[in-house]
């Protein structure tokens, strides 16, 4: 463990001086395009070049080292995250992945290993998303999938896409030809984002699928009326009609157990002052699942149960779905490899179902994925206070290293 | 009727033309001490000038109409309302009852009617508050409990209540012998707003309390968390703990039929985004009841409901009680002299509690008071859909002048 430990140090270094490259003091902030990003892309790829790896920018602005195998019609396998941030973000988010892979590959050129495919080690350019409110933007060119729609995309300051990659010193014509055709896998270690590794006290966990996601946006429109006046069994009120929503889709989903998870986020209540019934609610569902069908069945459920509760109370409802993924299934063979790693290295072995988006999303269309999760401090991410412990950084690379050793001789 | 509505058609003539006076072309505003509001209390002096009262402007802004008795050492009978408005109102709240009293009194003047008391005309200058947030300061002035330190309020452009008397020709240290001594008793005549006149389908109803209210802020602190990451049964979910807590308060109070109203006019998700668990909601509590019992149990139990919604979910709870007020009780002869009178005008005699505050509130501290409430479209109030028809104040004075004659005869 000690030499694990010692690496995961570095790691955590690295780690610190890329957080320390923001575009606000004071808070990490990193979104695509900006100085800060730019300014944290370089250093990416200084590492990169100082690894040995064959590094360079890609159009859309992905940092991407290559370890050549002189395999003849060799495929490539990545190991991948990103290093764009959301607003006042944590240190790890992304990052975590794309350090712990360099630290990987940095071993793997020290041992002179001789490769049977080439690896691809890349740092994503935008995966959160917050400028163009578009996820993806860099593993969706890696993917082959990049819609060229999205190039004429404005940020807050009317600044398109296009404009942000030419600036940046890419030719958004040629986006395409970045693709990477002989897909062998994809890695990615992340660290979990959700509470459950550090509850039940385990460091890391192989994940089996990406939830797939429904997100609509709900109006209630009931009768707004003076608070004091309207007795109560004359009262259409918006509110309580969300709030009837709220609750009884929070019971649906409990019997859901893993399965799903169900989340209004925003809720605003038009024109509102205390002494007024509400008359117009906007709210905001957010329903995920790993199990495409548990996901349409809940939908429907969940549809029916905002109707019933509108129903009740003479409201109207407007539902608006405003996003579906279906879920991302992570590859069985490269999964099991991983577990198999984790059980070498003396950790228990546990699945979980990402709840969040990853950039294995758009990868998965086109190559078998793999992801491990590293426990982090109460869950809390996308956040200053997201924590990732070194013992059980030391604990991914080990197991890590292990499954991209079983890769290689394996040849898959 | 033919008469009455003929009178009836009169005061809506002046209720329009007032409604025309207004801060901002469009909409009806017309707050304490500005521009329009000095426009229309001028032409509410003019008219009571013109039916041959002793009128007068008192310090505060009120425009006060006499109807002088011969008799020696008189006490004082009042009919008043307001004439000052929210933001964006309707035209009848507050001008309905001071126009209608003053058809009343036009006709007493033109029968040249012995009275055995004064009979004073009073349109309040500040009952809803807007300007200084806070309520019945012409009333206040004449129930003698206005409070001196009311004078250092500011409004939004961080002008001092006291500043407003002075521009408007009023002298602040004066306000004190604008009271009356010599009470008699008070009427008010004012739209329901409410829809219970209007759904039982019945013009007119007297009004046997004005609710006592408890107004509170409550804070629910639970953990934000990434909505796809958190599993359902490890949530400590605020917004779903305000969701429960509104819910199980509406069910409380429904049970209580007409005996308490209990509204969340307010709700605020802090820093919202459809995609994280909400760690933290700001959210109000308005509770009426016109029994203080029912009022005091009421808030105990719905703050008991309040815990436990959030010892359920692990969320903190922070209860701030910000306002309350004792219920006003109007004076039995007079409610019971109000009934005949609509009893003996052919109508279904119906008694209401106001669940509003009105001008009565204050004056119930001197002088016995009663109310009659006008039926009002669908219960809109406070908006310019706000609306009384003809008829139903045709009734209204038919049965407002019975009640006054009555009074007269019996010299209470």
């Amino acid at each position: 463990m000690g030499k694990y430990l010692e690496r995961a140090e570095t790691v955590v270094k690295r780690i610190e001086e890329l957080s320390s490259i923001t575009e606000e003091q004071g808070c990490i902030t990193r979104t695509y395009g900006t100085k800060a990003f730019l300014e944290g892309r370089n250093k990416v790829y200084d590492w990169m070049v100082a690894a040995g790896l064959e590094t360079s920018f890609d159009n859309i602005g992905n940092v991407r080292g290559k370890l050549l195998s002189d395999t003849l019609n060799a495929k490539t396998f990545v190991i991948g995250s990103h290093i764009d941030t959301v607003v006042n973000a944590g240190k790890f988010d992304g990052p975590l992945g794309v350090l712990m892979g360099l630290d990987i590959l940095e071993q793997l050129i020290q041992s002179k290993a001789k490769l049977p495919f080439h690896i691809e080690l890349i740092a994503f350019s935008d995966e959160e998303g917050v400028r163009f409110h578009t996820t993806y933007l860099g593993s969706k060119v890696v993917a082959g999938s990049f819609e060229s729609i999205t190039l004429d995309r404005k940020d807050a300051n009317g600044i398109a896409l296009k404009e942000v990659i030419a600036e940046n010193g890419g030719d958004y014509l040629l986006l395409e030809k970045d693709k990477i055709e002989d897909w062998l896998g994809y890695f990615e270690i992340h660290i979990e984002q959700g509470p459950v590794l550090y509850e039940r006290n385990i460091p890391v966990a192989v994940v089996t699928a990406i939830a797939g996601q429904r997100r609509a946006e709900i109006t209630f429109i009931g009768v707004a009326g003076h608070a004091g006046t309207v007795p109560m069994d004359m009262r259409q009120d918006a509110l309580a009609t969300a709030a009837d929503f709220i609750i009884e889709t929070e019971k649906f989903a409990l019997l859901k157990k893993d399965k799903l998870v169900a989340t209004t986020g925003k809720l605003e209540v038009v024109q509102s002052a205390s002494n007024v019934i509400p008359g117009k609610v906007i709210c905001s569902l957010d329903l995920r699942s790993a199990d495409l069908e548990v996901l349409n069945i809940a939908y429907e459920k969940i549809k029916a149960i905002c109707d019933e509760a509108a129903e009740k109370r003479k409201v109207l409802v407007e539902w608006n779905l405003v996003q579906q993924t279906t879920p991302t299934l992570c590859d069985e063979k490269l999964t099991n490899q991983l577990k198999d790693s984790i059980g070498k290295s003396g950790y228990p072995i546990i699945e979980l179902v990402s709840g969040a988006g990853h950039d294995g999303v758009p990868i998965s269309a086109v190559s078998p994925i793999t992801m491990l999760f590293v426990r982090c401090f109460k869950g809390i991410s996308h956040n200053p206070l997201e924590n990732a412990e070194t013992v059980d950084i030391a604990a991914a690379i080990e197991v890590g290293e292990g499954f991209i050793n079983m890769v290689l001789s394996n040849k898959l």
